[in-house]
């Protein structure tokens, strides 16, 4: 069983290293967003891309285990969107995305953004070859997540807290959740924000534009820093 | 034995982690350099400084079992140097960067470089509360060195292939090099430079910058990207 999964995820590196690598030579930085269902995370994801629409190509890979809604919301937003379905998959996996990419063909300098299954487990375990995992938590679903979950707050860079316009109306301990997840993860990033009201979305288009402009040093493609 | 050494770290980590903090709270993007000896670290660091620091401030903490000379090297490009003799010790620790910044007084929005003591194993376990560690290598040293020191290259979130004028008259495979990196860290970034030439120098400029704006988002110090 142990050998199962380690071989499975050995093939999964080495697609994963393989995207990467893709990656890297069109300039394009990849983000894994991952959160458990109902956080946001697709409505997040349209008010983002309306913002950054114009300023660099972007793309979106979406991942459910059912259904094409999410990418079709993506879609009305112009920007081109692929919809993977895993059907009894828990998450997404780098050959998956490797597929989706060769669909999807994004522009030389992109951001392309991939929402991962709505999951707090699965998702962690597998690298996709993106340059950061960045974790969304509704401060609807308790400040504990992060120690209940800590292999997904370990393996994310950034926590996006989202949906704290409804903060005044909950039990939800801002300071103690940032904590939990410093606890498991010391570097963790984090950014407080509503993608419904807009608040704090400006600093999150300053990390992607950051962000990006990391993934771009020694590319041609895109504007120098 | 083992709960001692898990002591230290634990006490380390929350050192570590005020130290974080407080880089956060002044814009101050943090990297510490590790090496071995004579992989070229300070030289790398006076030509970067000069390259630098009309744009932004900068600031050095040295690490030395002995001496002060490098941290003197620092001090006549004009910027400010504090020296650590570690004495016995193979490694700085948060707390020791905690008092020398506490010394140091680095400017919001500086870049606070920590070069620490050359040695290829000890530095790994001790988180300092830095963005990034950045392992250099000279190609002098050999294309194993990856795969023979996993733990440093694993926590490594960039790596300096150092001296890569002198690559025409060794033996050192590069892809072979960059492939074992990724063997124990599959997101390591890879720049190649000679420090001494200038060859690859503007590019690691271009990724201190861009980290830089990565590290300065949410804060006020330094200009918007």
């Amino acid at each position: 069983m142990v050998q199962i999964e380690t071989d499975i995820l050995a093939k999964n590196n080495a697609y994963a290293a393989a995207n990467r690598r893709r990656f890297a030579e069109h300039g394009i930085l990849a983000l894994n967003l991952v959160s458990s269902p109902g956080s946001g995370k697709t409505s997040l994801l349209t008010r983002t891309i309306e913002a950054l629409k114009e300023e660099f190509p972007l793309a979106v890979i979406e991942g459910d285990q059912q259904t094409a809604n999410d990418a079709e919301r993506i879609r009305q937003t112009g920007v081109p969107a692929l919809q993977i379905n895993t059907g009894k998959g828990c998450h997404l996996d780098a050959h998956m995305v490797g597929h989706a990419v060769d669909h999807l063909k994004p522009q030389d300098g992109s951001v392309l953004f991939i929402e991962n299954v709505g999951n707090l487990v699965c998702p962690a375990a597998f690298d996709l070859g993106e340059a950061h995992k960045v974790v969304i938590l509704s401060v609807t679903e308790g400040e504990d997540k992060p120690i209940k979950y800590p292999d997904m707050f370990h393996a994310a860079d950034l926590m996006i807290l989202n949906k704290i316009d409804l903060l005044p109306y909950l039990q939800f301990d801002v300071e103690k959740c940032i904590e939990y997840a410093r606890r498991v993860n010391p570097s963790i990033r984090v950014l407080q924000l509503s993608a419904t009201r807009g608040e704090g979305m400006a600093l999150w288009q300053q990390w992607i534009r950051a962000t990006r402009q990391v993934a771009l040093v020694g590319h041609s493609a895109g504007e120098a820093p």
